[in-house]
């Protein structure tokens, strides 16, 4: 039975190149993801943007400050503005709201008002340290903070069609153009934190301005070639630069900070995902972009190779990457700790951003079964039931005591989870002159134009509780088209009927997608019926962490054992490898959520027994009730465990 | 069936008091440990003393350092002297040594020398730091020092019958009485760490000064008193004190602080093992010296609690305690981490040393099993079998890369296993008016005289790889006495034969302790055979670390798995509950120990297998080889388990 981790297989006939849906055609009408949109629209983005006034991020766009002042605008704090800038523009994009728009115009207008005659645009850059421009590309972010505000630009004008920011961003983009590259004068170098290199793709297709490409390909191009420009960088500055304090053994372990920043090798040469886990994530994001953009077969081969290095070595179970908190990112294969997991939710929505592009170039449904897996648990567990709580790192176990922060309490994860549920529906559909593919289900519309005809397929079910999801074609002229349904490779059984007519699966499926292409009148109706079951999953043996435990999975969540349902101790908790998984109604506390449910064993223990004892515990029964893994933490810090220990017999 | 953590229960009607036996009157002569022991005579003591030189710790004494020189003396340095001193000093006992006490006395003078005409003796806060004597008591080790000096007086007094050493720590252990107390004018405070405590029961022992005991027991009553004297003593001085930089969320954190010195409650209150597992060690074993010269029931209750406390909540396997390396000692109840396990040698020696001071108070062979355990592994694994590195943390478990280190990268714990070994004699036999008490098994003679009766006991056997142990007495005339013999609780079956008449131990044995008492002539054997066999021990279902796991056993070793004997992956290794465990001979490159061995399987995969799969791995027939665990890490850095996955069936 395919993973969900299996690695894709390049198709060798290539399909039809499609491309995302534009986020204006696509409708989110919802269960499951529609509340949580919604949470973001009416709490997440007003509060966010409440803490850019009160923190200071929006006054340092004044530039008023002068030494001594408190406080003192921080390296990062342009890119906040930026984050918020892009989930209102995506929010604006479905769902107007004068008030946000207004917030957002006033923002922009600050930023326009502090960027610098030159096109330069920075807050901290331009008040604190204004001899200092362009002198740490290693530690200061600039150019990672110029990423985001052309992210927040192309949003921007997607979403209203006003060009100010992007005018912005563009006179700012075309100073960077003039002082990088490898031209006499010219500073040869990249930023430490990628983010500008998949910018500078949007840019170039939101504007058709060629340089913006050649910009961010210079970048990709440039980074890990030797001699290292940080090193350079750091001769020339002769200071420690920003991070001098908080990385102390950096002098000592060159290669692990070059590491850290994918700054090792030539990006065609890194053949293992290393470091920092959102900046590899956003740089292979960026070679992706550029790959499909300029057709370079060197950058996609590195891309295919990197992704089956992350996602079978270095992935979660959850999806959630990065296994330690000291760098934010990868250590070893396969050490994959539990307790102890950095699984840092940006990554997961790293990945997310990621394997999109990567079925876009090689369409495969196993990219979307990590995608999806990563969706669902990684990136979801990151934010309370309630929208108002966020995790930064996502461990897969614990020991109780670990609860989530109010998101002011941490800078980029939540605004990270609000751009990417405000702009959803980009990652469910995609579509060519001739197709529409589907690769996550949630209920709502899809409107595309196959051969020119206006067509709207409507999407309805309870996914993913609920395994059936029910499609119908609207059109007002019958028109010939392929709807190509990603099949989860998490469905043992999957069934497809077309206008009630059966579709055989096997001949219709590709690499993970089935396909019917045909004259589809208005009315049409096509039901995919998916696998709802308990499934376990089980470790490659080389990961220590889980050796003689379980994951249990249903659809496309992960489970967790909580203490909440289960009593403490859980790691005296076992499930026999035959005992049934099954399906059971909400644990409490957790309404609409389907819980699995097991015949257990528990040791048993009275706390006089002795420390050691020769003989083996008594073990009774015990119900084992597991919950998906996004929702843990809701009902208490009390203990939780994804991998369950597993008893033969 | 006994395990070696059962509480002792206070013996009833209690047995004749007994004495360690003097050093002087015990010989080694044994296969296990006399090799051990000639090592710290001709590699480690030499060794030591040239480091003594090199690094500059005796020139110290001669108070010439002025600002600016290199190298700054350190507010340790003393207390290195005063181990060696004392380490020396028990090999001198044993084994004469013109050389090594020539070395012995020359430090001696050099300590005359240093003292100040007030008393006062410490290199570091003579020259580098003159005033702040006694302003530091929480981190400057000033006490600490000084009773590591006392001991060595102590130990060279008892050895050579100088009295060089104990006239200068007299004078100076006169100007502490006069500085320290409840007095007005006096500074009623204590050591941050504990060792002067124990240090002045045996300075009373050796000079008969009633004083000293005082001393002693105001230092233990003084202890945790209300208001805390460390809060005081901060507050007067108004720095940070020596550690301020190390220990950063000191301010935030008192209680842990107070815990980490023991210092958080008055030590009759104090019921659970906490803080600095070294620091709890030798303040136990004040307690428990005072409890036995004043008679004091409520410090030995308190005694009695926190043993329970420590072996039934906070002790390894291997009897190493401490879980984390961050305060160098106790967590939470039954958090016993592997890999990370701090488990510092010292404060298993520190375990050996309350453990001998219990079983003579409550005469009970369980203080005896868990002395046994954490000698023959937590103190054991602390040295290389060439008796050249050392461990300074003892892990259970390693992914490979961990290593031994020569003796001079780490401060404290080579020179404690030097005092150890070279006074081992001290910890094997007990003796009073009409009894000789056996603790620990090793090959050698005994030397006492019931009822002024010259007797030598002779001991001989193949003990610990053999089970076998034959005494003979040796008497020119016949004497009544009682012979008591441990019993060790890992035997599951013991016998012993007195003169060829077999002992009913059901009626003989009273606490662990089989006694028998008889006129004894020249000649007569004493048989004790013990059961050796491989024995699988279990923890507590409360501790996490090791649910679904099995440690093996043999006679006192406890085993591990070792990549040398099992190849890589331990964590995919499991061992069935009912596989049976075969005696082996040595593991290659491990001659003369005893290995385990057992039908064993292993999880297998291929490295191309997906990372998470929804089958169970496929198993494999593996032979496991396990080695005792003081032995680890002498064939290479490879991975190692004392705790192996138990399979069901």
């Amino acid at each position: 039975m395919s993973s969900p981790a299996q690695e894709p297989t390049p198709t060798a006939a290539p399909t039809t190149r499609v491309a995302p849906l534009p986020l204006r055609d696509v409708t989110i009408d919802d269960a499951f993801w529609s509340p949580r949109i919604e949470t973001v629209r009416k709490k997440t983005l007003p509060f966010q943007h409440q803490q850019l006034l009160s923190t200071g991020r929006m006054d340092a766009l004044r530039l008023q400050w002068r030494p001594g002042d408190d406080p003192v605008p921080h390296i990062f704090w342009d890119s906040d503005i930026a984050k918020w800038i892009e989930a209102a523009s995506y929010s604006l994009t479905t769902q107007p709201d004068p008030k946000l728009e207004a917030q957002v115009d006033e923002a922009i207008e600050l930023l326009a008002a502090a960027q610098q005659p030159d096109g330069y645009l920075n807050s901290y850059f331009s008040v604190v340290a204004p001899d200092q421009r362009f002198t740490d590309l290693r530690d200061a972010h600039e150019l990672y903070c110029a990423g985001h505000l052309i992210e927040a630009a192309v949003a921007h004008v997607e979403a209203t069609g006003k060009r100010t920011l992007l005018d912005v961003v563009c006179h700012y983009t075309d100073l960077i153009e003039k002082r990088f590259g490898r031209e006499p004068g010219q500073l040869r170098g990249y930023d430490g934190h990628e983010e500008i290199e998949l910018a500078l793709v949007k840019l170039y297709r939101v504007t058709g301005e060629d340089r913006y490409l050649r910009l961010g390909q210079y970048f990709v191009d440039e980074r890990g070639q030797r001699p290292f420009f940080f090193d350079e960088e750091t001769e020339r500055r002769g200071t420690p630069g920003f991070f001098g304090d908080h990385f102390r053994d950096r002098d000592e372990n060159p290669e692990k900070y070059r590491e850290y920043m994918q700054s090792h090798l030539p990006v065609r040469e890194q053949t293992e995902a290393v470091g920092h886990s959102v900046r590899a994530m956003y740089l292979y994001c960026a070679m992706a972009d550029l790959a499909v953009e300029t057709g370079d077969e060197s950058l996609l081969a590195a891309c295919r190779t990197l992704w089956r290095h992350l996602t079978t070595r270095r992935m979660y179970v959850t999806g959630g990457i990065g296994s330690t908190a000291e760098i934010e990112g990868f250590t070893e294969d396969y050490d994959l700790p539990n307790e102890s997991a950095y699984a840092e939710t940006c990554a997961a929505i790293g990945l997310v951003l990621w394997a999109s592009r990567m079925t876009h170039i090689d369409r495969n449904g196993a990219y979307v079964d990590v995608l999806e897996r990563a969706l669902y648990n990684g990136v979801l567990s990151g934010v309370a039931l309630d929208g108002e709580r966020f995790f930064y790192d996502n461990p897969l176990a614990s020991r109780g005591g670990v609860e989530r922060h109010e998101w002011f309490d941490v800078a980029c994860c939540p605004p990270n989870i609000a751009r990417l549920l405000t702009s959803l529906g980009r990652y469910l559909y995609s579509a060519g002159p001739e197709e529409l593919v589907v690769h996550l289900y949630a209920a709502g519309t899809a409107r595309f134009a196959p051969q020119g005809v206006p067509v709207v397929i409507e999407q309805r079910g309870g996914y993913p509780w609920d395994g059936e999801v029910r499609f119908t074609v609207r059109t007002d002229t019958p028109v010939e088209f392929a709807l190509s349904l990603r099949m989860p490779g998490w469905s043992a059984a999957s069934t497809l009927t077309v206008a009630n007519d059966a579709v055989d699966l096997a001949v219709a499926t590709v690499n993970g997608y089935a396909s019917v292409r045909r004259q589809w009148a208005d009315g049409d109706e096509v039901v995919l019926q998916l696998e709802l079951a308990g499934r376990r999953e089980y470790a490659h043996p080389a990961v220590a962490a889980d050796a003689g435990a379980v994951a249990l999975t249903y659809g496309p969540f992960v489970y967790c054992v909580e203490e909440a349902d289960n009593g403490p101790a859980l790691h005296d908790l076992a499930l026999p490898r035959a005992a049934a998984l099954d399906v059971a109604p909400s644990p409490a506390g957790l309404a609409g959520v389907t819980a699995l449910t097991a015949a257990g064993r528990r040791h048993t223990s009275q706390e006089a027994d002795p420390l050691y004892s020769t003989g083996p515990w008594n073990s009774t029964d015990a119900q084992l009730v597991a919950a998906p893994y996004y929702a843990w933490a809701n009902r208490g810090a009390g203990e939780m465990r994804v991998w369950v220990r597993e008893e033969a017999g």
